[in-house]
């Protein structure tokens, strides 16, 4: 049989922890946090609940459409802890009508037309990885299809000289980077949900990847976009650089589905780094580190990792003790060797009390894959198991959220800390326990990117769940850490996208006009307001 | 008297060179090129004769609006070499019936307000230099506005935290850059018309600028955008980075006036480097050369320069003597020495058959300004000359005009030599004369800046006018050339806009359904159509 996807939460079926792996894992919590229950178990897939199918399957496409249980159920819901909890219940209360599968462009108008003619919404379906609910159905009474486009995942071509691949938009990550492997070149764009995700769906909701500095997102990475639009087929040239108009790119870049079905795209890729270096920097002050980040980033150097981790995160990803903050450092090339640049970025590192790890450097040229930096490892292992991480959280009781943003460097300090306060004030009064001591929540933050002008902070929040309350705790923390996020001046996402769950903020952040521009371009492109309805703007 | 720009051609009134000069110009063009002519004198402004204003200036506005000669004839045209010989011959088709000069965002919004009563149009204008009709009012019967912003010529604010500055949009080059330079900062952004142009017509246009690799266009320059439109305020937050949704400013850059007006914009600015090092390097074969700067724009070493100038443009500029392809590579830091990227630069130059100069070169830290190397220099003041001396060809009978665009490498080396031969032959064609041998056309080509995937190509034209047919043969040449540039896969832009005389091949460029979207956004934010109508789409 074919290995399946979980109904829910993260990861293939044949992944789920044991019942011994688990009863040890809420041990271990419980120990660590002074907060989490007993273990209690999914809803299994068979007992799933769905409302009764709207839209009779057409004949004659074949297997192009599927009202089967577990294609409905794995497509109702995104992977936000909004959604595993939801999932872990048994709870998918707005699951498609059918699923769509199309294997080439033709499929996918196909699909539109008909989908058009019976009035249904279309949400297109990537990964199913989305944190926002942008793959959800919210959508009313309208029947809906969800058009999962991971039939399409190859790598239909490889422009070696001008170092380009055009890919299908459903290659996930191992998916695109084994065959480009084939051709010794690799695209690099790590987002956490690389495993699962797709090229399609980075470039819909302006995935952030690998890089730290420069190509902090995918819309960097982009060449060309092929996109099905209700009203025809939206195609850009080829191109290294252009100032004819805006840049059509741009426009379909973030449009998260609603102007059209992202086919396949050019991007930028590289050939395989030969000469690496990882260095891990420890601080005792948050503000010595966030300081040696901000000249690291207005210095030139382009270090392509330039994470700090505060000592909460430090110690929850097992990089450190929970004694300092950590900044992991990471210099690459395919061509030349970079301990120039690390030796430069240690020096301002040193220059603002970091103390780098006596524990080892890589070398250029170097294996791909291992640093010889205990720190950086245990990092790079946490942040790919993250994810699974969450399923046990909700299994063991206990919430689990993140928040990301970004910020001008002349507002950070403050902004830092009145979101860590706001969180974990917030997330307190949610899980009724104290804010502080024993037992309160666990608010810890990372900076994932770093900009000549700012940063993109990373939140991860840890609480008592109330067992069958978790969706209201969610939410109740969701707007206020999001309230505190666009009232202090930053963004509602830096790389997670808007969807339905950010709408609200989203609309105070974004120029009225635009938001108008954007709703009269959809209503030219998709006049039925068929596509992703709800998600960015809302149905005319 | 306050100095004041010509009425026609580049630069200020009292620049314009002696009869002497002139008359030793054409001798000199003449026995370099074969051709050009007697040195003819541009009509006088007082002689120039323009059609009746249509619009009667409105009382109650201060001097906010101007209906004077000497402004409806300086904001007639823009500086193509179509504009300066017509504005020499004083041929002013389309003078704005008024001049408006806006002291804030009040008196723009009134401007429109009044306007869009009236039923005018309004042609936004910086500092005029377009190249592309992009502030001409070819709009037929419909009265016109031309709303001149060097009035907002302040930078109001500067964030060194974040080395970010707030910069009104009619703040000219040397304006903003003397105002940035008491606070030890620089924007660099240094396209070929600098010293006249404005920030806000770099946005609206999506200049390239200084920076040959990373940060080619002003568009990377800019982190948020404030811009009047006919229905509200377009203003976008200050955002290192940001993925919620389709970028904002993303529309608004390039969008050449057509959207709203760019009031001011936060940019990113920088340190002045401290650290600088500039070195021409001599190739024999052009493919050679392109080959070395694919390899130097893969690596990963962002050269601030990477010009190439072929052997034609280098005798042209006087940066060599036409034996050899002269590439022109700069790094420059504020932050650490340069040398070591210059060193493996270098040696991808010789592994491609390139010799550096034996002329010195830059170490650092260098005094701002000069480079040891001659070629460097040499090209340096030729490129910023090069609008001045324009003028002098037309007064001397000789037609020029320049042609740039973008390409992948896969497609670069045929790319090129089909431009080249294309504009060769239609040249020759228009100017009748021989394409080859004694007295024929001058083609000559440059590369401005270079991509991992591609570069961006720019091709200068050389040729004796037919002496009032000068537009005709202009309008022949651009056409052939530029469908060769769309019928080999380029870009009718890659920095000098669209404006009116690219639409053709812009509109066969651009993804049909992105043309159908601007256009409903246009018809959302200027119902009226009054924003500089027939730029990127035709009025509705």
């Amino acid at each position: 049989m074919e290995r399946r996807l979980k109904h829910w939460g993260w990861g293939y079926e044949d992944q789920a922890p044991s019942a011994t792996q688990l009863r040890e894992a809420a041990e271990g919590i419980r120990a660590r946090f002074g907060f989490g229950g007993e273990v209690e178990k999914p809803v299994p897939l068979e007992e799933v609940e769905l409302r009764a199918v709207r839209l009779k399957r057409p004949s004659g496409f074949g297997d192009l459409f599927s009202d089967e249980h577990y294609e409905r159920v794995s497509h109702a819901l995104g992977k936000a802890y909004r959604d595993v909890v939801r999932g872990f219940y048994g709870r998918f209360e707005n699951p498609p009508d059918l699923v769509a599968f199309p294997r080439d462009e033709s499929e996918i108008e196909a699909v539109l037309s008909w989908a058009e003619a019976e009035g249904a919404a279309v949400i297109p379906f990537g990964g199913g990885t989305s944190v926002v609910g942008g793959v959800e159905a919210r959508v009313g009474e309208r029947p809906v299809v969800s058009l999962d486009l991971r039939r399409l995942d190859r790598v239909l071509e490889v422009d070696p000289a001008s170092l380009a691949a055009r890919i299908q938009a459903g290659a996930t990550g191992p998916g695109l980077e084994g065959q480009l492997r084939e051709h010794g070149l690799t695209l690099r764009h790590f987002p956490q949900s690389f495993e699962y995700s797709t090229l399609g769906g980075w470039i819909a909701t302006r995935a952030g990847g690998h890089f730290a500095t420069l190509e902090t997102h995918v819309d960097d990475l982009v060449e060309s976009v092929r996109a099905i639009t209700p009203r025809g087929t939206w195609e850009s040239r080829r191109l290294p650089g252009s100032g004819a108009g805006p840049s059509p790119d741009r426009l379909l870049i973030g449009s998260e589905g609603i102007l059209g079905v992202i086919a396949e795209a050019w991007v930028r890729v590289r050939p395989r780094p030969e000469f690496k270096s990882s260095v891990s920097v420890e601080f005792g002050e948050f503000g010595q580190a966030t300081e040696a980040i901000r000249a690291i980033a207005q210095s030139g150097l382009y270090p392509a990792n330039c994470r700090l981790l505060d000592a909460g995160e430090a110690e929850l990803t097992g990089a450190g003790d929970g004694s300092a903050h950590l900044l992991i450092l990471g210099f690459e090339s395919a061509d030349h060797p970079v301990d120039t640049s690390m030796d430069r970025a240690l020096e301002i590192a040193r220059d603002h009390a970091g103390t780098p790890a006596a524990t080892g450097r890589d070398v250029a040229p170097v294996d791909h894959g291992r640093s010889t930096d205990r720190s950086v490892d245990q990092w790079r292992g946490a942040f790919l198991l993250a994810p699974y991480l969450r399923d046990t959280f909700v299994a063991c009781g206990v919430l689990s959220e993140t928040f990301e943003t970004a910020i001008t460097w002349n507002r950070f300090e403050e902004f830092q800390a009145t979101v860590m306060e706001t969180a974990r004030r917030a997330t307190a009064e949610a899980c009724g326990v104290p804010a502080d001591g024993p037992g309160s929540p666990r608010v810890s933050c990372r900076l994932t990117h770093a900009y000549p002008d700012g940063a993109a902070p990373y939140f991860t929040v840890l609480a008592p769940a109330i067992r069958g309350g978790e969706v209201e705790q969610w939410d109740e923390i969701k707007a206020a850490v999001s309230e505190a996020l666009i009232d202090a001046g930053g963004t509602i996402t830096h790389h997670h996208a808007v969807g339905r769950d950010h709408r609200p903020w989203y609309d105070r952040q974004r120029p009225a006009p635009f938001a108008a521009a954007l709703r009269a371009a959809k209503a030219e492109l998709d006049p039925a307001g068929m596509l992703n309805p709800g998600v960015l703007i809302d149905p005319a």
